[in-house]
């Protein structure tokens, strides 16, 4: 069995959907980000940075202890391999799938979490901030779109961890107030992995705990040791 | 032989220094940012995020064509198991690696990007962005002094592709008005580092075309598709 170790987040929801769509067993700990739950030593024994997601694997392939594993992307990695899924074997496979990953953790989720902040939650409202991210987020599209229009799924023509880990930012491209008729290869692509019902469970997962209205200071402050909110 | 596509900048020397230290024959293929290299058609070809850095092995491990890779952590693993140095093999310590490498990837280069953008490059200067990202890079380097309170190296005992993925942006500490005595065992572990000769002869890769002085309204456009300057 694998703990999971989620919040309902865009980098949670990666993990959420490769779990789903794997069928391996595994149960949701849920980690209260607005109580701070993060912050706690038992919680930053599991994952150091003190962010979502996390996992523990009780049951891993050398027969060992069990295995904790935190960052989407390593964690998506570590699944593929475990369950033989979305996740090529073969060098130029990998490799491909391991190139767009990198890029999701360190270009689109990074680009998209700085204009979620600067355009829709901060309290300041700073157009040079605002016009920075937002041209960055168009940017990433377009690389989206070209890669897109040459191949059916981010790393090629499977499906695999790379869609998963892009899916859930581009969810938000209508809050972000992203232009997505102008990237019709990212709408075919984003459209078609909708409609995968594994994919559906895992966005679904904890959207009823989803936090709803305003924040107190308290909370702001465990969500980003600021008064400045961020919740995407 | 690989050819290594790069600029002297962070993300680049990454792969410098890997490519030092496990001693693969490389050629050097300089991208000049500022003149819009990373632009054009041809190099989208190689790297369609149009960054540095990017490699492309003439002989890969399968015996078939020649293979590309882009994104600083799909080049670093791709080295490690093309040359079996600095990567562990065993389900653990290559888990551990990744989970660090991917940290690296989506927290300590992103926040480090924007935190020299806007402490050192933006014209217009915005304490609350500035403000914010300086906050987030305490954190992260909080992050690195615990976990090098408790290991050695970034991910365990060993020197492995971690280091040599944290170490250039560690390099930035003093430009970035980082409090590096706060953080005793990164300083140690970046002392320690520092005396390694493959990662001096990586880091020093280009250091002889380091862009000096102003740059005119063109180049701030390639760098940046914008009159705002960033350099690191």
């Amino acid at each position: 069995m694998i703990e999971f170790f989620t919040a309902p987040a865009p980098n949670g929801w990666k993990v959420a959907i490769m779990l789903e769509e794997c069928g391996l067993a595994y149960e949701p700990r849920w980690v209260n980000l607005a109580a701070g739950d993060q912050h706690t030593e038992e919680y930053l024994a599991i994952n150091p940075n003190g962010r979502i997601p996390a996992i523990i694997d009780h049951a891993p392939g050398d027969g060992g202890e069990p295995v904790t594993v935190f960052e989407s992307g390593a964690v998506l990695l570590y699944l593929g391999e475990k369950s033989g899924q979305f996740l090529p074997t073969d060098l130029r496979g990998m490799s491909r799938v391991r190139q767009w990953l990198f890029w999701q953790v360190g270009h689109l989720g990074p680009t998209l979490g700085q204009h979620g902040h600067f355009h829709l939650y901060a309290e300041e409202k700073l157009p040079y901030a605002i016009e920075r991210f937002h041209r960055e987020t168009l940017r990433v599209y377009a690389v989206m779109d070209r890669q897109l229009g040459q191949e059916e799924h981010i790393a090629g023509p499977d499906y695999t961890v790379a869609d998963m880990a892009c899916f859930p930012w581009v969810r938000t491209w209508k809050a972000q107030g992203v232009p997505l008729d102008e990237f019709p290869h990212v709408k075919r692509w984003y459209d078609t992995l909708k409609a995968r019902e594994g994919l559906r469970r895992g966005v679904a997962l904890g959207s009823d705990m989803r936090r709803q209205g305003e924040m107190s200071e308290e909370e702001r402050r465990n969500l980003f040791g600021t008064g400045k909110a961020k919740l995407l």
